[in-house]
């Protein structure tokens, strides 16, 4: 299958090589800047273009790896590119947050998600067959073609909705923002007593490895869960300079307690 | 070195066979139950007792492997068992929270702690050399017993005072117990739309990897920190039969917002 790629951001470099690694043929990398749609391309044997009507309309599919508010604008143009012409591309965006609707509304014919669930770093290689690919398609045609690229490139493809994956991106933030947020409350606390913060880090992976055994709700370990109302105190006192950690502390402990309790959220949802 | 472990749970498990792995010599392990005290005696070859009385006081250390709320009334047994007698001795506690106060109200000669910064299941061979190990003590000569033990045990030492050990406890309930409520979360939300929580997980180790390369606040990606308001009013409104839930990632947000936009807690502590 022949594909092209709209952007030379992280991703679209990530992309790039990995298409490159996987034998996927990519037809062209577009980007305004023609230095760094060089640099993309080169990496899976592409041509380079910088002029968007340039762009060659027997791609299979066009993978838009843009900013999510620049989604819109490019399908637009992209919808504009290929006028009434039967045969179009399949359009995909890469975005966990962005509704498809967006690419329904530029009026293209064959669009979908190809959202690979993971963060991109510059100059980190990524074992793309590792990471997961939710896709979702407007129709069979398009789903055939997503899937199949989303086949080649990564081992675990999963079809999702337009509800279940932001579901998903919901829970990502949960998972990889707010995680790395309290690393950071971690990392400012054990600073400001001169401990080394690496200390932590032998915890952290056994917390993580516990995923592959049980439930993390079987996990849960602290003075929360046991209700242990010293050692709390004991925290909230040590936290006096920080109100908004303390907030942090309390409600996260305050929400340990009602699920064990069994008094919190899922009598309330029930 | 000769060793005395008091206590027969998880931490005395673990610790009787890491003791027996790395040669250290444990002369007694003392427990209510006769048959478990065999059982965590087995590990590290040495004599199972459940009379109190029984123990050998001729031991370097004695490891107090008990609950955080038994350290005191265990103390208070030990420094009745040992009375006036010159050669005590060395009494540890195991508890990241538990003040060394509490040794030294039972008016022991020479103790500390010997805190594995660690959690432990049964049932999980732990490598005791990676755990890291904080020690702190009364004096010179208990000092020397601990950080002894210590290194025999882990590559990963650690003398703390008590405010850094009680901010490491703190801080090891962000990165531990908080994080694994926050996993929670994500994996109700993803059980409720039928999606698999597993897809989350290559996203979680990319999270921790990271932390070999750089400080977590340097790392902060989501819609918080990029100031995305629609996608955060998006992820609100999925949240609507979630109140605590709300409350959480409300929170969350906003803590992560006020750190980069430079008007939150690094100003209020100036």
């Amino acid at each position: 299958m022949k594909i092209s790629i709209i952007g030379t951001g992280n991703l679209a470099t990530h992309l790039s090589a990995a298409c490159g690694r996987s034998g996927v043929q990519v037809l062209q990398v577009w980007g305004r800047n023609a230095e760094k749609a060089k640099a993309v391309a080169a990496l899976s044997g592409a041509a380079a273009i910088s002029g968007f009507h340039d762009l060659n309309q027997t791609a299979d599919l066009i993978l838009l790896a843009v900013a999510d508010d620049a989604i819109a604008e490019m399908a637009n143009s992209l919808a504009a590119l290929f006028g009434k012409s039967e045969a179009q591309p399949v359009v995909v965006h890469l975005s966990g947050a962005t509704p498809m609707a967006v690419l329904q509304a530029a009026a293209l014919k064959h669009y979908g998600v190809f959202w690979p669930l993971q963060s991109f770093r510059s100059g980190k290689t990524v074992d793309f067959k590792k990471v997961p690919i939710c896709i979702n398609a407007s129709d069979e045609k398009a789903l055939a073609s997503i899937s199949r690229l989303a086949r080649l490139l990564s081992d675990e493809v999963c079809t999702v909705s337009e509800e279940q994956r932001q579901t998903l991106h919901l829970a990502a933030v949960f998972v990889n923002n707010f995680t790395n947020h309290l690393l950071t409350i971690s990392k400012e606390l054990t600073d400001e007593a001169g401990v080394p913060f690496k200390l932590l880090k032998p915890l952290l992976r056994e917390t993580v490895n516990r995923l592959d055994e049980a439930d993390p709700q079987d996990m849960q370990t602290g003075p929360a869960i046991r209700g242990d109302l010293k050692t709390i105190e004991r925290h909230m006192h040590l936290l006096a300079a920080h109100p908004r950690f303390r907030q942090l502390y309390a409600l996260l402990s305050e929400s340990i307690r009602n699920r064990d309790e069994g008094t919190g959220m899922r009598d309330e949802k029930g």
